[in-house]
């Protein structure tokens, strides 16, 4: 599983954690709806999950886009406004859990967080 | 749902949000397995997710050990020790979702991540 942040909002640690987790559930929920063959062996290694980040709206929204395409398990998550944000905001994207080689062809060029 | 993070490990952006992702997973399928009545409703209101902080793993431990005492939903998150702690460093507790007023009443003097 891998959830890619965006780094051009400054957001805080506190809400960078939130919008991960708000990924994670989302993700998860999704895999176990659909009965996803890797949601089993994602738990079973520990449920690794890593944290990349983009810099723009633009750039998360293609690999959104690119994940979708690809038919992998992912999610958009996009703040309700209450705090920090303006509501509405693209704040982070969840792919997975996947095939590693389907998910890293998509994200093998973001650094981590 | 309320994710305490410990600050005194100087944990970095992406690794906070992974221990918190963990935490709202870990919570997400206790509460799906055990049919929580708190899960729906939490659901529907756009799963709120709260992220605070500690500076100790002893306090940290005891805000764990009251949410199991209060009979809360609840999990601590034990660090995989692959990249920047050691193996089996506790770094988060997660509670809920459950009654507001019994998260807050164990969470309330906490400080925002």
């Amino acid at each position: 599983m891998v959830i890619i942040v965006r780094s051009d909002l400054n957001m805080g640690k506190g809400k960078i954690a939130s919008q991960a987790a708000h990924a994670a559930v989302s993700l998860y929920a999704s895999a176990a709806k659909s009965s996803s063959p890797h949601l089993k062996a994602w738990l079973f290694c520990g449920q690794p999950k890593v944290v990349l980040k983009v810099d723009s709206h633009a750039a998360l929204t293609d690999l959104y886009d690119n994940a979708i395409a690809h038919k992998l398990n992912a999610c958009a998550i996009y703040d309700a406004g209450r705090t920090q944000l303006h509501q509405g905001t693209l704040t982070a994207v969840g792919i997975g859990p996947d095939r590693v080689e389907d998910v890293d062809e998509l994200t093998k060029s973001l650094k981590l967080l």
